[in-house]
């Protein structure tokens, strides 16, 4: 595996860490100052500090107990300095705005990076919910 | 508009236009030979064959008279010769694999392209339906 490869896998399989963990401050900084994030529910925040933000306020509900499983991180290279790397994730122990006990969920997750100065960040990311046995929805 | 950010749109609006007309050769010549395509539930087609033939299916069954409309196209370019494009859009005209009517959905895109050799292409993207009213899902 090649040292970029490894250090752009190393940031996704951060995202678990970090989310696993529920430390914001250190998931926040694992993307640029100006990254964008769209959410499962097609949720759209705009810069560091509104997806920090709303981290914050999921992982003190809804997602307090829950743990992120990231499998499958695939990773394609553009340019040299910009990754784009898709991986599927399983998401357990989340809870309804209630506190009810919810099932296991599975996703799929789109990050694109960005080497500056050696680091790599993600400078955009999307996620999709995994519905199982259909083409498009609703069906 | 800078002449980059013009054909970055244009090409996001041809992806709605080439929809419209159900022209799956001019939709499919859109994307970059490996580019890659997540849909709104997860399936996750890797390279131009596979994005066509899956929208080759849909556009003879429940997407046959759809009409997509694409909004507020935003385009960043993190390097000069690579585009983050996000719209919003709104499908109509859809039916169920029963053939029955369904109601408007709404949804975000992600489109990143590349420039190569004048041409701007698209080489991954992510959909996600919008659901109103909820943080996540479900809910």
């Amino acid at each position: 595996m090649s040292s970029e490869i490894a250090e752009v896998t190393r940031v996704v399989n951060a995202f678990s860490e970090t989310w696993n963990r529920h430390d914001i401050n250190a998931f926040a900084d694992l993307f640029a100052e100006d990254a964008e994030f769209v959410n499962v529910v097609g949720l759209w925040w705009k810069g560091r500090p509104e997806i920090k933000g709303a981290h914050e306020f999921t992982h003190q509900t809804m997602f307090k107990h829950s743990r992120l499983s990231i499998q499958d991180v695939v990773a394609r290279f553009p340019t040299p300095n910009i990754a784009i790397a898709r991986c599927r994730w399983t998401l357990e122990g989340h809870v309804s705005p209630e506190g009810l006990a919810l099932p296991p969920r599975n996703g799929i997750l789109v990050n694109m990076l960005q080497q500056d100065g050696g680091t790599w960040r993600i400078i955009d990311s999307q996620n999709t919910d995994i519905i199982e046995g259909v083409v498009s929805r609703p069906q």
